[in-house]
């Protein structure tokens, strides 16, 4: 069922073709493919610093770093030599091994307002543990997020509706991100029973441009907070450590109470976090939150390994240097196309939109384009610039774009 | 400040102590050993077999087999060695690899219900995706629970109720397991909004014994479901693959619409499933569900060659054969005593408990002597024997407990 340039995905598509009998639709979450352009593989086989193949063999040059999980490349040395000494000696035990200690020191050592640390296996098990802590410190029920937001896909925070009951979001309110006045009426709907604020440190809905937050919005958050007697809740699930080597909010010098961790804090291994202010420590204790491979060893190695990296390398200096590099080079491609682009998001988590592209048809143009010729970038999710990517990746990268550029050009002229 | 006997957890309290400061009361969930008798080591370093070690070098048997994951032994060779193998190319990818379509391939084709899969980190993540998929399925909202049952920590379902809001359980309605009069009295309560029907393969609540469900309750349940059109969803959580080689209502010749997964299924590896009928896949495919690592490679390798070995050997029968002489010398030991005991639950999956040791003083005594003369049992939660112990094991075992029956009579006799 294959043609042309689809052959070279002749064994993704056996696969698929096997899927779809013992799979419902034949894959499901953020990893589905189906919503992207033809030419993206389902499958991968393996990975390598900056660069990951298919099952078929082929190549690409990554930029989307498993969604995220991968911060300083694929099976980085030190990293996985940590989780194999682990391994040998034993992962999901009786009891935790002493890299939870570690791992917790070494967490708070590493992020300002941290003061205890409680691990998980999922972004949504940390932002639930979160919203837990608050209404158990305060407690009050209800909860503020950002319109559009991502927290997770557990019922009270899945964007999809199927299976969701009304009661799963009932204390939840609706804010809209850099826009303090949108928080002070929902802090007036909330009344005396606000237990948190849920904030992203940037906001990166899918679907849309990312947009930095306006310290103005950031510390409004915080003072709001403070009045209300509500707890600072930031997910810095998908940005943490990529942005900052401590919470993604230091920078502009805003403390959350309590914030959420997951996807690059291991380098792909499996593992969340809620770090937490001393106020909070009595609360945190008082719920039940826990799982059978929540304590396992490895993933805290490779953790423990991860920070030693980021804290003897400029790995966020890096990703910049090659983020701007990218940014620069796809700009100057568009400009000269006269194609209108919006480049948003921080260069090491880059994102690229096209003007007026409502149907994202130009963005998959693109996006094939790119996909065929080696580089695995996403039409509507922000990419993610790793650690080990080099001046000739972004050089690579750009040799592809200028192709997609084209297209999208041809595209656009053919509307 | 160790006494005595202590002095064998030194690096443990060391580690104790380091982590009071860093994670709130010290540890959280169900690996805390606060509420066990002094002599429990809180932190483990390593296991193999049927022995595990802690952090000051005590060799143990293990009866708790991490809670559950351990079924085959700790570091299983044929097991670790495809997780190894699959590391060495890829775990966490923008893609999953072919394991997952060759596991629910597999899984598929081991349990009799199944005719799908989907994947993911914990069990909680397993039971709460029935729930939505029921829900998603049938539009209803009333979700059936046993009274007690553990179903994982979630808001919806955690036993703590610190930070839980009322409207998290507001479609739950409680039975009493092994009594179908209650099930339809939640039925009736439930009107035309049931949605779906959660229990266990057997009674394993927390602080009691064990208790197999009577097949006319099982089948009771079935047949309460097709009447109400409600989906029945087995919690195969703690017990699956322990039981029987396939859903563990198999037996019993019970199919459930879905079943949760996760423990036991990768030996140790993290991983959770659902398994459902194909009348399910649609709503399985409506719901959205998904987590950064749910899609990594290496834990459903592991749980391949788990399957694998499972398939090749009579585990099950072995553990029930292990099992079976635990029980027989146990039931001697107290009865030789005139000690009053409860042995519960399936022989691989036992629990002792002490005839009017509503307090567990008694079964504190029995914990106590076990693990300082090196047999890791636990007084309050189920045992769990694994497929790596032998007679060698067993008899050591029981020379232990004789004398740990010993204690227990001398402390009976003191009160």
């Amino acid at each position: 069922m294959s043609h042309g340039a689809e052959d070279r995905l002749a064994v993704d598509a056996g696969l698929r073709a096997r899927a779809r009998r013992v799979i419902p639709g034949g894959l499901y979450g953020h990893q589905n493919v189906a919503p992207l352009p033809r030419g993206y593989p389902q499958f991968m086989s393996r990975g390598l610093g900056s660069h990951v193949w298919d099952v078929d063999g082929n190549e690409y040059i990554d930029l989307m770093c498993s969604y995220g999980p991968v911060l300083l490349g694929h099976r980085h040395p030190r990293v996985d030599a940590a989780a194999a000494a682990q391994a040998a000696a034993g992962d999901c035990q009786n009891g935790p091994s002493a890299r939870i200690v570690e791992l917790a020191e070494a967490l708070t050592a590493t992020v300002d307002h941290a003061d205890w640390a409680i691990f998980s296996k999922n972004g949504t098990d940390a932002t639930t543990q979160c919203v837990t802590i608050a209404r158990a410190a305060t407690g009050k029920r209800k909860i503020l997020v950002a319109e559009g937001a991502y927290h997770g896909a557990a019922p009270w925070c899945t964007p999809g509706p199927a299976g969701v009951v009304a009661e799963d979001r009932a204390h939840l309110i609706q804010f809209r991100y850099n826009d303090l006045a949108s928080v002070e009426a929902a802090l007036d709907e909330a009344g005396d029973d606000v237990a948190g604020i849920v904030v992203s440190p940037i906001r990166h809905d899918v679907n849309r441009d990312l947009e930095l937050p306006a310290p103005s919005f950031a510390a409004g958050v915080r003072a709001a907070c403070d009045r209300a007697g509500a707890v600072l809740i930031l997910d810095d699930v998908r940005c943490g450590l990529r942005l900052h080597h401590g919470s993604s909010w230091e920078p502009l010098e805003i403390s959350p109470d309590l914030s959420a961790w997951s996807k690059a804090i291991a380098n792909g291994y499996a593992l969340g976090a809620v770090l937490g202010t001393s106020a909070l420590a009595d609360a945190a204790r008082s719920i039940f939150t826990t799982g059978s491979f929540w304590f396992a060893a490895v993933s805290m190695a490779a953790s423990l390994a991860t920070l030693e990296v980021l804290a003897e390398e400029d790995t966020v200096g890096r990703t910049v240097k090659m983020g701007t590099m990218l940014r620069a080079g796809l700009a100057d491609q568009a400009s000269a196309r006269g194609i209108g682009v919006s480049l948003s998001g921080p260069v090491q988590m880059p994102f690229l939109t096209f003007a007026g592209d409502d149907d994202f048809a130009l963005a998959n143009v693109f996006a094939r384009r790119a996909i065929l010729e080696g580089v695995y970038l996403h039409p509507r999710h922000n990419w993610f610039v790793s650690g080990a990517m080099d001046e000739a990746d972004v050089d690579q990268v750009l040799r592809v774009t200028d192709g997609a550029f084209d297209d999208v050009a041809r595209a656009a002229a053919g509307r």
